[in-house]
């Protein structure tokens, strides 16, 4: 079976040795191995997909790694390819992301299964209906948003959700909700962060005469757009581009740098850092 | 001889058959023509190549426009091949964009004359000497920066220089210089404008943990970083590049970015919007 | 209503006026015009866009085309947008182009109107069934092909298609059907041509070990894989990148470079030339 | 002192820990590692730089790999930063990689010592004196080809040179020459092979209507633009661009592309596989 660990730890020598020799004894045979130490920080990050053979002793690997986490001071996490992570997609009026998930689900891209998909608004039903994931329509405005955020909030719990996808949700999730929620968040900003965060991107791109414009998916914090950055991509533009232009530009965008961050989330491929995080595609 | 008209003007039926008839009338052939009407300022602008054929009458075309301009309302510049721009270059310490441009013109990139190079260091030096330019080193400190600001916008002006190309140069010219200077001033800065204005942007790039670094080459104007962007760029990165691996990725975009924009200019490729150009590539 | 008008011809003097002074005579405003001149071919082309205003004389303003084009010996077609084209969509197992061309066209990206889809699989009944497009499936062997090309043929016909789409349709048409057919066929070949033509790109990329997979949407000739090229683009990869990776990676590339495609025909920017096309984007 | 090991070797359970235990033991610290198992081949890469202390004993620690080797069938490299290789350049009439390749050695982004450039022509001298390298010139005809050829050899011999690039050196040297050469060559072809090998490829992607223009660094085989690809790139054109724009737009690439695959190679990140080669960034 697969399995994947990610650690990190105050970098010291001698760890890549500790770690890997576990590995080994426990009968693990390494298929891909990342790491990465920051100058900066002190900080080493390593990610190590194996191969644990058939009918490997998953709570012993995981108590030994325990016990090497506290001599090692390092954090870590293991997850296993026949466990994959169960997701809720939030979307908005605009629907290209909310497509582009589900179809590369479909195509095995994704390494995932989708729970549910909930939205303030009726267009993101069709996609829901065309492949059989329950849709929840919880229309908010200012007078019932905390009401609304709780359920959401329960959606995620009952449905045991492990991550949330905010594929063009358009409401500002409040402190409360982000700080408390049940799973990590991934937002898709249609604008190269940190450049035009805020409302209306391509408005303001427009206005200032870029040649590029861009979409950036970042892990949701109470701070709006300012989470760190897991994936960004551009494409060109010029003075022709009026705003519905790059509004079309940007979906393309849009859909794979949001689905590129999921994918990485998915395939633990990323590693928190202070700020900012360690992607290791 | 070639010959380039730019003229933009509020927009208006038979403008395009107006000019080209006065082009056909005067024994010009149109080579390549670029139009833009702007949605929401309502203005028009054009670009056109022609080949006025042999002994033409310069004066005569161009009065010609000058009426054509007054009947019409449209603004204009005429500009011929065999008359190639002035251009000044000004640099610090580092002498990447300042070597690119030399080597460009030495291709037949750039079609222009290089008059200068002036410079608050020494650095440059060497470049100017493998490419027999001359090099006025003109050192700059809080005490002297209007002496020196003077010295060069006399070196500008004696030697009739038409474009000023800030090729790194790494000081920022007072409103006083920049709104008397006797030419267009272009600038590269080492970011994808408007993110990371102003000092260190790479250092503000590593720390935010963009996945992209850019370089912006634009107009110089009195507000830092914000004259009408001409041309941009990115080149991709990760957490793995530390902020000396964002300068060494960022001297290719750089570069780049700089060389297309003063090309753009020299071949009057460039119109003046509101706020921002208009660029015919 | 808006219209485009292209055409081609020799270049010669005053051309350009001619036409834009019929436009202007006609009550035509010009949107937006592109032209080239070939320095090879001696070929001159343009694209104009234009505003008829209400209740334009269609009639009238094609017969005066007519007129110029005998006079200039200019070739031209004349199309209006409340005229979009009818599209057949052809796919075989792999569905992403076909998803990818109907969302598009849900999102208003494509201006025509999608008269049928047509497959020698069942894979593709999904998305037909979820935009509500007629499916005829098609099944194709070496026994029956020519009947089967008999009944693509006739569905053509039938339905007035106007464009045919190869959005991965698999099986090489014969040169009989493709000289007969009754509208222009664009296909997508998984690879960035001239490299790696024919049967599996992918597995002839990852042998040669390339740096960077692509995407060709061309126009289909009696002769595979070389047709005029409309649009292209290209993703990166390394050795990491196994022939299933290259796959995912191309599906990416190949839903853009095939969009790209098709809308610009559909929006009448592609005018032929010798061997290649000429694309005003 | 700051080391680089490179290995490669039938994949089996056990190798990154015996060597990174190896490494541990001699007091050496991982800086950085990165691994690949080709599943087609089931050969296993690695590359580690690693810290080994000061003072540390490199023959000890060679002599350990020595006896790992033969124990695990590796094979190996081991280099050392305060051990530049030494490099010859080989140019012909375009000088554009030539001034590259010394300015970025300029910048301190080449690890190596330029030993000589070794010409058929006059241009590259320029270049030579202003960065007070050798420059010998030693020109070529069918009638002097091999005496030619054996004064490259011997210089190349004689310098000690341990790569010979051929930065747009326009002359195909011989397979005898190739086969006998004392160091490994790096060409840079100027189109995204495997399309357009051999004579003109500018003029052909012309011909052929291409998208995209490119260039490839490859190691020099005694098939002509067949041997390995290092990197490649490339960058879009259109109906507008004529030969000559397609060579101004290619000098941008082949200069990237030629630096990248010179300096990979000489951060010992590129390790062979048949066919293809398998490189570390």
């Amino acid at each position: 079976m697969h399995g994947t660990l990610l650690f990190w730890c105050p970098d010291r020598p001698g760890i890549v040795s500790a770690v890997s020799g576990h590995l080994f004894e426990n009968g693990c045979t390494i298929l891909h191995a990342d790491q990465y130490s920051d100058p900066e920080t002190g900080l080493f990050y390593q990610r190590i997909s194996f191969d644990s053979g058939e009918g490997a002793d998953r709570d012993g690997l995981a108590e030994g790694f325990s016990n090497l986490a506290s001599e090692q001071e390092l954090e870590w996490r293991l997850s296993w390819d026949d466990q994959p992570k169960r997701v809720a997609l939030l979307v908005s009026r605009q629907d290209h992301c909310l497509w582009d998930l589900l179809l590369r689900h479909r195509w095995n891209e994704l390494s995932c299964s989708i729970g549910c998909i909930i939205s303030n608004h009726e267009e993101g039903r069709k996609a829901a209906e065309a492949f059989d994931v329950p849709f929840h329509l919880l229309p908010v405005s200012n007078e019932n948003r905390s009401e609304q955020e709780a359920q959401i909030r329960n959606l995620l719990v009952e449905q045991r959700i492990e991550l949330g996808v905010l594929a063009r949700y358009m409401q500002v999730l409040t402190p409360e909700f982000i700080e408390h929620a049940p799973c990590p968040l991934i937002n898709i900003h249609h604008s190269f962060l940190p450049a035009f965060s805020g409302a209306r991107p391509y408005h303001q791109a427009r206005k200032r005469g870029v040649k590029f414009v861009g979409a950036t998916a970042h892990y949701v914090t109470s701070e709006l757009d300012a989470g760190p950055i897991i994936a960004q991509d551009v494409i060109s533009c010029s003075h022709l581009d009026s705003v519905e232009d790059l509004t079309c530009k940007g979906r393309d965008v849009e859909r794979l740098v949001l689905a590129r961050a999921v994918r990485w989330h998915l395939e633990d491929r990323i590693l928190p850092g202070p700020g900012r995080v360690v992607v290791f595609e």
